[in-house]
C-alpha cells in the first residue's frame, strides 16, 4: 500500500544516487575538503546570488537549527519562535540543550503573528525588569511552516525591520524550502532570503537527498565555523557524502524542478481529496495537505492508503496529512485516486 | 518617604543580626561544616517533621531554583511551570542555562491550572511523536505565587497524583513560603510540603535574612549534593553566614512569627487601600496586595509613598503592588495611612 | 597519485552501495522505524552475543562519543580519558559542550596507563576535598587507539575492576574497532566488549560506510534513548540510510572480512616501509602505520604518495601515518611499492 | 584550640560589621540599585584608577570565575589554566558546566610556566587539525596562586603579549589579591591589573567580608551584564549586603591595611615554624605558609594547633598549610608560638 505520510519515505533522487555511485571510489580528503563540497557551495552561493556567503553542509534538520541558533545567539539570549515552530515542539529540547530559551509566541497556521511579535517586543522593553528576563536575540521562522503555509514578503520585511530595531538576528529554517519555492504563490526567492536573513537553511533531506541541509550565512560568516560545527557533533568525516549530493541537487535546476513537480502533485492530491468529499483543514499552497477526519473515518481510511495522523483537531477528530515529495509521480497520485474511497463510504461502514 | 515596593528593602531581622554579631569571631570550618549550619538543618528538619531529609543552605532564589531543578531532572527533561512562574519569566533563563526547557502552561492568578496540566499530560502521551518532544520531568510551583495567591491542599494533591502517574517530580519554590504559612487560609504546612514534594525551598531572604534559601529534599537526598551545589557556583565559603542566620530564624518560632505578623500588616494595608477607594486587582491572602491605577494616578501616588509598578493591566493602567514584610511595623502602616490620599484626589489633580 | 592518508578517503563499500541502491525506492517510515534498521540491530546484537542490548545507529564519531558519555554520566560527573584520547584532543570540546569535564591521564602510545588510573582514583578519594573536585563517572578508551595500538584483555579487566570499585561506567570508542578485531594479536571480541563495557561503539564510517556508528548498550538501555539522541541533533530523518548500511555490513561476515583484509594490507605496507628504510615510530598491529621523517624528507616524499602528517616528533621531524582500509587492494599496495623511493633517496636530493 | 587552617574561619571584619549594622534598617532597592553599591563601585574604580570600568559585586569565588569566563569566552572556546589552577581542580567542574574546556598547562608552584604557554600556542596553531581542537580563548591566572606564590610583572607582561598575539582574553582570579598587594615583593598594583587584564576579581571573602567578590572589567563592559549574572544565579536580591561591605572595605584604606597586616603575621608565623624546626615546603611571600610533615608528625601536631592538610607530598608525608588573615592578631600568633612544639618532639612521641 502506498503511503503519503511524509516527504522522506524514499531514499535518494536517482540523479543524486548516480552522482554518489559515479564518484564513489575517488579518493578525497575528509571534513568537506573535497572538490564536490567546494563546487556545491559555489552553486548554492550562485543560486542565492550571495557571493560573500559562507555555507556549511550539515546532516540533519534539528542539528542545523541548534547549530545555527547557537552561532547567532549570545550565550544568554533566547530565540523567538511561533508556538508551532519545530524548535519549540519537535526537537526534543535541542535548542535548550545549548542553553537558550525558546520564547514561544502566538501563531496562526504556523505563521508567526507579526503584530504579536511587535507587541511582545515593545512590552518587553517597556518592562523595567527586563534585565531579569531572557533577552530575545533572534527570531526563528519556518518557510514553509509546519502547517504547509508560507510567509508573504511583506511579513518577512516587517519581521526584518523589527529585528533591526531590536538588535535581533533572523533565521529561516528551510527544511522544506524547495516546496515553497515551487509554489506560484511564493514571494520569497533564495536571493530574497539571502538579503533578509542573518542565516537560513536549505533542506535537502526532504527534497531528495539521503540526508543534508545547507546552512547559509549570507554575510558575516561566523568565526571558526568548522570548529563550532565539530563541537556540536555536526562535522561529517566523509564530507563528500553531502558535497556530492548538494552538487548534484544544484546542477541543471534539479532542486527547482523537484519543488515545482511536487507542488503540481500536491495540487492534484488536494483536488482528489476534495472530489471525494474530504474537508480541507486549512489552505496550504505547498506539498503538505491537511484534512479533518473523525477517529472512525481515520481508522477506516488507513486500510486504503498511508497518511499521517498530524494532530488532534478536537476530541474525536484528527487532522490528517497527505504529502507529496520529490518521489511522487503521476502513477502514485493515480494510485491514490484509485485507492481513495468517497468519504461518505468511510462513515457508512460504522 | 517610606516604600512598600517589595519585601526585601531592609537588611536583616534584629534577632538574626544579633546572632551574626555574637558568633562573629568564633573560628569555624568553611563550606557548611560548622555547628550552626548543622543545628539549623536539624531545626528545619524538625519544623518539617522530616527526619530523613537532606537540607542544603543556598544564597539566592534563582540559584536555588536552578540547582533544585537540575538535580531533579534528567539531562533531557523539562519542567512544567505556570506561565507566570518565576523560572519562566524573571530568572533570565537560568533553568535553560542548565539545558532544561521550561514548559509553560496556563495559569490563573499565578496558580497552575490543574485541569490544564492534566490535559497537557494526556495529550502529550497520546501523541505518537512525543519522543520528539521534551519529556516533562517535573512540575514547578510557587507557594505563594507571584500574584500573592496560594494553592489549596486539594490542588497540590491532584498535582502530586499527576506527578506519580506520569513519573514526574514536584518542586515547590517557597521564596515567600513564610507568608503563606502565616495566612489563616493556608492549608499547607511545612510537613505537608515535606510529605508531598520531592523538594521544596524555604526562603529566608524575603523573611528577614540578609540572604539565604533552604532547599529541602524530604527523602532520596541527591548523591554528592555538595559537589553539585559547588558546580553551580552555589557553595558559600563561609557557610556559617547561612547557618547562623537559619539557626536563628528557626529558633523560638521566629520564622512563624514573622509570617503571621506580616500578614496582619498586609490585611491592614488592604483595608487602608480599600478605604481610600483603590480598586483591588485580585484577592491575595498573603503579604502582596495588588491594586489598579491609571498611569496618571500612579504618577501622582508615587509622590506620597513607594510601591511597585508590578505590570501593565492594559494600555493606560498599571497593576501596582504594596508589600508587607518582616520589617513592617504598626508605625510604618500608620505612616502609609497618613500618606495615602483618597484615590479621587489623585485623579482630581490632573 | 594514490593517498594512504586516512581510512575514509573513498565512499562506500560496493556491497553496501548495492544495498542502498536496491532499497532506494522502497517506502519506509523515518527515524529508524524501518525494517532494515530493525534487522541491522538484530544482526549487531547477534554479533555481540548480547540479546538484551539496546543499539542505536548514529551518523558520526564525535556525535556518538558526546551522546554516549552524556547518557552515561550524571550531569556533574566527568570522564577519565587518556591524554591522547579523541574526546580530549580532536572533538573541539564536544564533551565539555554537554557540561562534562574530560579528566586527562597519562598514556603510553594511546593506551591508558592502568597504574596511573589506579593511582589517580586512590589519590582522589583520599583527598578530603574531593567533593570540590569533579567526580570521575566514567572511563573512556579507544580500541584501537589513536596510535593504532590495542588493549590487552588483562588491561581491560583491570580497568573494569576499577570501574566497579569506584562506581564508574566504561565506554569503549570503537571508531576503528573492526581493524582491531582483524588483528591476530587482538584479545577482545565483540562479545567481550559487550560483557565488559557499559556501552561501546562499532564504527562504520572507517569500515566502509558512507557514515554511521552503532552505539551498543549491552544491558541497562537508557530511558528515552531516541529522545536523548534527538536532543543532541543525532536522530536521522531517513534512518534507513544507517539501517540499510549496517544491515549489509553485518551480513555474511562483511564487517569481519573488511577488518582482516585491511590488516593484511597494513602488514604489507609496514614491510614495504621497512624495506625502503623508513624508521617505524612505534609498533602498531592495526591499520595505521607510523614512521618518522625529517621535514625535508616529508616534503620530498609527498611528491610520490599521499600520507598524513600525524604530528610532530620533535622540532625538525614529523610522525607520518600510512593507513590501510576497506578500500585498500593488492593493486593499491603494489602502487605504493612502485611509488615509494628508498628513504636515502629522499635525503640525497637535498 | 586556635586554628590557622584557612583565611575564612571568622565572620566579618568589625568595621564592616558596624557598617552592616548601621545601615540595616535603611530601605533600599534590590539587585544592586542601592547607594552603597554605587559608592562601593566608585571606590573600587578609584582604587584601580579605571574610571571606565564596569564592576559587578558577586557572592562567591567559584561563581565569580564561572561568570567571568563565560562572559569572556565565545561558546566554543576554552580557557588555559595552570594545572594547579582553582578552576581546574577545586571548582567541581563549574567552568565545564558552562560548556568551556579548561586546558591545563604545566605550572611550577602554582605559577603558569610562560614558556610552556608559548610552546602550547605555537604548537597549536602549527597543527593543521587545530580547528578540530578547542580554541584557547582566554588565560586564567590566580594572583596569589593556590601555592601562595605571586607573579612577577614581567611574567604578566609576557602573558599579556601572548594574549594579544593569539587573540585571547586575560582573567586574573584575585580571590586572595589583597594578600599579594600586601607583600613588599609584589610588583602588580590594582591599576596594573586594570591595565593588563580583560577582567579580574578582587576577593572580599578571604579579606574580611561575610562574602563577596568584585569583578572588574576595566574596559569593554559586557553587554547586559546584570542579565548575564542573573542567568548564572549570581544576582543577589539584597545587593546592599555586598554594596555596604565593599563600600566599607574600600574606605580609609581598610583593604590595603588588612593585606599588609596579614602579611606581617604570616612572616612571623614563618619564623616561628622555622625556629621550631619545621621544613618549609617552598617559599611563599603571601599569607599561606607551607611545611612538610610525616603522617605521624601531622597526627601529633593537630593536638596542639589547627592547620590544613593541603595535599600529599609523597606517600607518608603531607604538605601542611598555616594561614594568616584579616582576623589574625599578635595575640593569636603568640598563641601559636606557645602551642607549637619543636618538631623533634612530635617524632619522639612515636
Amino acid at each position: 500500500m502506498r503511503t503519503f505520510e511524509c516527504d522522506y519515505t524514499e531514499g535518494v533522487h536517482p540523479t543524486v544516487l548516480a552522482a554518489l555511485t559515479r564518484t564513489n571510489m575517488e579518493q578525497m580528503s575528509g571534513y568537506g575538503f573535497d572538490p564536490y563540497t567546494a563546487r556545491a557551495i559555489e552553486r548554492i552561493k550562485d543560486a542565492c546570488k550571495a557571493e560573500d556567503a559562507a555555507v556549511t553542509l550539515l546532516v540533519g534538520g534539528t542539528q542545523t537549527n541548534m547549530i545555527a541558533l547557537d552561532l547567532l545567539l549570545a550565550s544568554f539570549e533566547g530565540v523567538i519562535s511561533p508556538e508551532t515552530g519545530h524548535i519549540n515542539v519537535h526537537e526534543a529540547g535541542a535548542v535548550e540543550s545549548t542553553g537558550h530559551k525558546v520564547i514561544a509566541l502566538k501563531s496562526t497556521d504556523g505563521v508567526l503573528d507579526v503584530d504579536a511579535l511587535e507587541a511582545y517586543l515593545s512590552t518587553f522593553y517597556a518592562d523595567a525588569t527586563h534585565e531579569h528576563m531572557v533577552r530575545p536575540g533572534a527570531v526563528y521562522l519556518t518557510h514553509p511552516t509546519e502547517c504547509g503555509t508560507i510567509y508573504k514578503k511583506e511579513q518577512i520585511l516587517r519581521i526584518r525591520a523589527l529585528c533591526d530595531r531590536y538588535e535581533m538576528k533572523l533565521y529561516v529554517d528551510g527544511a522544506r524550502l524547495g516546496y515553497a519555492l515551487g509554489c506560484p504563490e511564493n514571494e520569497l526567492s533564495l536571493s530574497d532570503l539571502a538579503a533578509l536573513c542573518d542565516t537560513f537553511s536549505i533542506g535537502g533531506t526532504k527534497l531528495g537527498l539521503l540526508c543534508g541541509e545547507a546552512l547559509v550565512f549570507p554575510k558575516n560568516a561566523p568565526k571558526h565555523l568548522m570548529s563550532q560545527v565539530k563541537r556540536h557533533g555536526g562535522l561529517l568525516a566523509k564530507g563528500r557524502v553531502l558535497g556530492v549530493q548538494f552538487d548534484a541537487l544544484f546542477t541543471d535546476g534539479l532542486y527547482e524542478a523537484i519543488g515545482k513537480e511536487a507542488i503540481r502533485h500536491a495540487r492534484r492530491i488536494r483536488e482528489v481529496l476534495i472530489e471525494r468529499g474530504y474537508p480541507i483543514a486549512w489552505e496550504s499552497p505547498t506539498n503538505q495537505q491537511f484534512i479533518i477526519l473523525s477517529d472512525t473515518e481515520a481508522d477506516a481510511l488507513k486500510k486504503h492508503v498511508g497518511f499521517d495522523l498530524w494532530g488532534r483537531a478536537d476530541e474525536g477528530h484528527w487532522i490528517v496529512r497527505f504529502t507529496s515529495s520529490w518521489s511522487t509521480t503521476d502513477e502514485s497520485v493515480a494510485e491514490l485516486c484509485n485507492a481513495l474511497p468517497f468519504r461518505t463510504a468511510l462513515s457508512d461502514r460504522f
